[in-house]
């Protein structure tokens, strides 16, 4: 978040006053065809002008009105391990910070490498997305807008999500679990299969999935820039005028 | 956060334009001596200059040069149960608001809330400070400063937020054991002496007194009010300029 620094209004002040006094001596020299007195009262005009500029702009700087609070949002990527939720969340948000709206990016091995061991049992999922909802929240309470991607395999998970935040928009990223196995460069399909990790979606834990997502990304047919621009549009359309 | 309307922009435009014409209508009076044309001069100057007022606001609004990114500051409360670590905490949050900074208040009781059963062991408890570390670190990269009230009794788990965030103020809130029991509205340290609770910071669990607190309010001596200032000058010579 930025703060107006003085400077910036001072500047700001002499940029408006050239547009300004060279219009105010094009005026009187039309209305007295004097040029030299015209350019003497755009001179006089400058001086007097840029300090009352400078009080105008920071009395401004105190009035309240006519800021509107920005209304965040929460765009939240669903999907089996490896279906390229990360990825397309990833661009989505490059694209995001373009527009300039306060934004963070909430991943899910982020924050369980912050805090690890958190466990993967349903119970434990559950208690991680209410955490995880809450930091959204404490987020969008502050006018900033979220692009989180979590594998959050159940309804009831991602439910709380939904009642906890605002806008909320779910993206469930689609593929098929063979394509997700191809795409297992970590060998974390491998290990789960081999029984080395309990717990793991897809494997040996189930993933519901989403009957409500505003976006489902089937990402067998289309690239991460088609998706990207999905979801760009529908964010950009409902949230960012 | 907030974003300038363009209506903001527009009533700006307006309000300084009856300022600037006015001024520029006395200048050519005091050339010329002709009240009439000075008159006709401004107020064709007058309607060119909203519209030019408008287009300069809006140009300058998409240029980031001068907008200062806030510095966000933690202020982070500790003490015994019941020690008034959250009653000063609130007084210094009221007192933060007026300074219209960016400001998040966090309280053991609100996350706890939340997420219950996190439990009060010395493992419990500094997971619980990297999560809280970790909401803090993530609010400050948006440029929101915290006031946040946790017993947080162990040195390592204050350590862990120090490392964690930065502009950390240490705000030790220092009562005699007795002094806490005696505020015990909610019957808690009762209810730990006689067993029921396990691990009550003060009764069978330690606090670890802050060697390094920017600040320690002793409340045995001083009112909500007295502590509330001495934390506000703190702050507002250190980040609130």
């Amino acid at each position: 978040m930025y703060k107006e620094t003085n400077r910036r209004s001072i500047v700001k002040g002499i940029s408006w006053r050239v547009i300004a006094t060279g219009t105010t001596i094009v005026i009187v020299y039309t209305f007295f065809g004097r040029l030299d007195l015209a350019i003497a009262a755009g001179l006089i005009e400058s001086v007097l002008k840029v300090g009352l500029y400078w009080a105008h702009e920071r009395a401004w700087f105190k009035v309240r009105w006519g800021r509107k609070k920005i209304e965040p949002f929460n765009l939240w990527f669903t999907g089996l391990p490896l279906s390229g939720k990360t990825t397309i969340a990833d661009a989505v948000y490059k694209e995001l910070q373009k527009l300039d709206i306060p934004l963070e990016r909430l991943d899910s091995k982020d924050i369980r490498d912050v805090v690890p061991n958190i466990g993967f049992s349903r119970d434990d999922r559950n208690r991680h997305m209410k955490r995880v909802g809450h930091l959204v929240k404490t987020l969008q309470n502050n006018s900033i807008s979220t692009v989180c991607s979590f594998v959050s395999p159940y309804t009831e998970s991602r439910k709380v999500i939904r009642e906890m935040v605002q806008n909320n928009i779910v993206v469930y990223v689609k593929a098929e679990l063979e394509t997700c196995k191809k795409r297992d460069y970590k060998g974390a399909y491998e290990k789960a299969l081999k029984g080395e990790y309990q717990n793991f979606t897809g494997v040996n834990d189930t993933y519901e999935e989403p009957q409500h997502a505003e976006i489902v990304i089937d990402t067998d047919n289309l690239s991460v820039e088609q998706a990207s621009k999905i979801i760009l549009k529908l964010v950009q359309e409902r949230y960012v005028k």
